[in-house]
């Protein structure tokens, strides 16, 4: 039980839609901290800074799950000043801090929340209101990142939810509903192909759940292995544990940043989205005879990589064809076999990434990348091995309850926003299968993501922190 | 010194352009052993059979130079059949079996010849003529196979050639000129992007001198690093002293397989090799902003990945508007970074192959291909960072008095041939710049190669080893 003057415990005030001046000017967002953690997490990578690599049940990602380091380190680093200070310097060895403290998880303990974890590594971290039998407010996001990316992307969603509950607990206010914080596993789809892995387990898809019995990974390690080797998925091969039933939350909102260059272009402070465009991602493979470089004359070629490189060309070309600005589509994968300047390529294997809002005109995508890929076939005399759908996915709405206190939450703290699209999928998008959803996005340098130059100012994520922690307030309260 | 009934020590026959029947009719090629060396080559491999890979200074490349764990285990299974035969099962460990036998320096030890390596590992075995101040006359060819191709392409120059000088060995002929088995380093470009890396050496090369100081692999592993961990380069940075002086050799006769279909499909059993097609080989850089392949739309894009796929069919439409079918070009690697489904590529490596008969045609094809690469980095509005020619080799000629020591030897033995050019290139393009040169084909199954169907009959390996066993004598004796 928290303990602030002049807020009795079990008696809050009424702060639905209309915060009052009390709460309003007691909301103060640790900015240093946020900042200080952020860089830490960054740390955890397989890549060097400034970027970050972390893959789903790799070590960094165990370790970024559970064990701060650079805490124990920063401890170090303190008692070393101290004997520096009083002149007595032991030579201390910094080795020695490695310990196994959690650093995520050992957040949300550090903030009072009680901590639990499901199957596939989900991690949810409670706050329980004064009426626990309500379902709770959830907030949350990813950590994981994909290849050379940034620190951003997922983190400020989940580091800003633990600071947004750290902002009200100091500001004295008590939760009705519980509030949870939620670490989704694998949002990005590096190691195992499939994007939003933990979020679409918990809206309870029995397709992936049946899937993941038999996934592998590119170096043939199977899914539940990798779970195990990070202390997951111990006791079943089912994961249908996961799934949450419908009415598990009141509400679900995610803090992001954009990801796009629209806020910060027209210096804005916030972004509600209003709904999340279709994804949808594919696996193309060519096969080809191959052969010698010098040795093969080009009438006598059918060669696989050209295919490839037609077919990339192709999906921009039907996606420039839609009619559309927000159709989009991307070949971020594209492999040669065997990969030797002198040996023509008789396997290539692509993997496309297509979204829009208008789930029907995404589809007509697809469908027409399906057209090329088995016209070049033909044309180019190789074999279309293979033309699978990976996932194929419906947009997303936002709720208007939750949208509605976002929006009375900007008028209170008199930030500017506006309405907008998100471009890119989030774990918001399965959330609201199974609960009202909301998004909040903030502005990003450039619109940059993906890659190491993705920023975000200290004061966009401190407005985006505010902005959340009295939204999940208002939404405890209803 | 052999001792063969019928032949004089030191007082051959001359048998320079006409065999006398008595030669002709003891030249008879072990097949069955030439068939079970090659199939022993091929376990040296990374990757499973029938696929060969082999690249430069890797565990399996030093094996195959050194390490004949097979004989050994041939060994063991006779032993332990011996055993068996004889009701007397000892339980023989067959894992003790493991020795630092060599393997190719075996087969030559076996034949009689001197063996030495130079700095870089090219390896040659030595039968003294008996007038051993003469330059002698070599052959040989490569062992190394890039990732995931056959069993032939190189080996049966190789082990061909020590055949060879097996079937003169038992017909009891006397070289004059001393005859050497050359065993080159690296004919393909895998591991370090240098083709024929061993014979360029030897043919003098001072700018591959040069470059190999600071050469490194994919891996960051420099060459003189990787080539001192295979018990190469041991002593100096500088690899000058591999080069041959001009002179050193006589005649230099490579046998290999025609890696095309020609011989095949028009039933001939031999090719003569007139000339080499001129190769260069190119490599090429795009870098563009990347980022989330959901946030960026269309129109804001600069996507490396395209730029890299439009250049590639480029290479294909300047190759075909050459005129002429001699002309081939291949891009048989295309990378993409980071290489994740939903990012957009922020940079791309692509590794571009092309040759032709006509060096002048060849060197148009590589201009055209640079202005794409400008235009395309331009109109992408993405960075042409890179745009290197690796190299960019004349073609070279076969001698005439080699090419007529071949005619004649196909006279003798009443086998049908046809001249022709060599398309794919060789160790026989450098050793033409410091010997004269020439080069016999045997036919291989529809042309393949570079990869595991790569086949050719043991009829026509020994077919094309006699040719060269009886060459390689009228040579020695000029």
């Amino acid at each position: 039980m928290e303990d602030f003057s002049g807020y009795p415990i079990h008696a809050p005030i009424d702060y639905s839609f209309a915060a009052p001046n009390s709460l309003l000017s007691f909301l103060s967002v640790d900015s240093t901290a946020l900042e200080n953690q952020i860089d830490e997490l960054s740390t955890f990578s397989d890549t060097p800074a400034p970027s970050v690599t972390r893959i789903l049940y790799t070590e960094k990602d165990v370790l970024a799950r559970r064990c701060a380091l650079l805490l124990v380190f920063t401890l170090c680093g303190l008692i070393l000043r101290y004997h520096k200070e009083n002149a007595c310097f032991h030579g201390i060895d910094w080795g020695m801090g490695i310990c196994k403290l959690q650093y995520i998880k050992n957040l949300m303990g550090l903030s009072g929340l009680s901590v639990r974890e499901d199957a596939v590594g989900n991690i949810f971290g409670r706050w329980d209101g004064y009426e626990p039998d309500l379902a709770p407010v959830a907030t949350g996001s990813h950590i994981d990142a994909i290849p050379y990316s940034g620190k951003y992307d997922g983190v400020v969603g989940v580091l800003g939810a633990i600071e947004a509950i750290n902002v009200l607990k100091r500001s004295g206010f008590k939760p009705k509903r519980s509030l949870e914080v939620v670490l989704f596993t694998s949002e990005e789809p590096t190691r195992f192909g499939i994007s939003c892995l933990g979020s679409r387990l918990l809206a309870g898809s029995e397709a992936l759940a049946e899937a993941l019995k038999t996934t592998v990974d590119a170096q043939n390690i199977s899914f539940l292995e990798a779970a195990r080797s990070a202390g997951y998925a111990k006791e079943q091969d089912d994961i249908s544990s996961v799934f949450l039933k419908e009415g598990s939350y009141s509400a679900f909102l995610e803090l992001h940043i954009e990801q796009g260059p629209i806020l910060e272009a027209e210096g804005l402070s916030i972004g509600i989205v209003t709904a999340i465009a279709a994804p949808a991602s594919l696996k193309v493979d060519f096969e080809g005879n191959g052969g010698h470089a010098g040795a093969v004359l080009m009438p006598n070629r059918n060669d696989a990589g050209l295919a490839a490189a037609e077919l990339a060309l192709d999906v921009e070309k039907h996606v420039l064809g839609s009619g559309s600005i927000d159709t989009v589509g991307t070949v971020g994968i594209l492999e040669l076999h065997p990969g030797a300047i002198n040996s023509i390529p008789s396997k290539s294997h692509v993997e496309i990434d297509t979204r829009d809002i208008d789930e029907k005109r995404r589809n007509d995508v697809i469908e027409k990348i399906h057209q090329s890929a088995t016209t070049i076939a033909s044309r180019r005399r190789v074999r279309l091995s293979e033309f699978k759908i990976v996932n194929q996915d419906p947009p997303a709405l936002s709720d208007k309850s939750v949208i509605e206190a976002m929006e009375a939450t900007l008028k209170e703290l008199n930030l500017t926003h506006k309405m907008m699209i998100s471009r890119a999928y989030h774990d918001s998008l399965f959330m609201a299968r199974v609960s009202p959803m909301g998004m909040l996005f903030i502005p990003c340098y450039k619109g940059y993501s993906h890659k190491p130059e993705e920023y975000a100012s200290s004061h966009n994520i401190g407005n985006g922190v505010k902005v959340l922690a009295l939204t999940l307030a208002k939404l405890s309260l209803k």
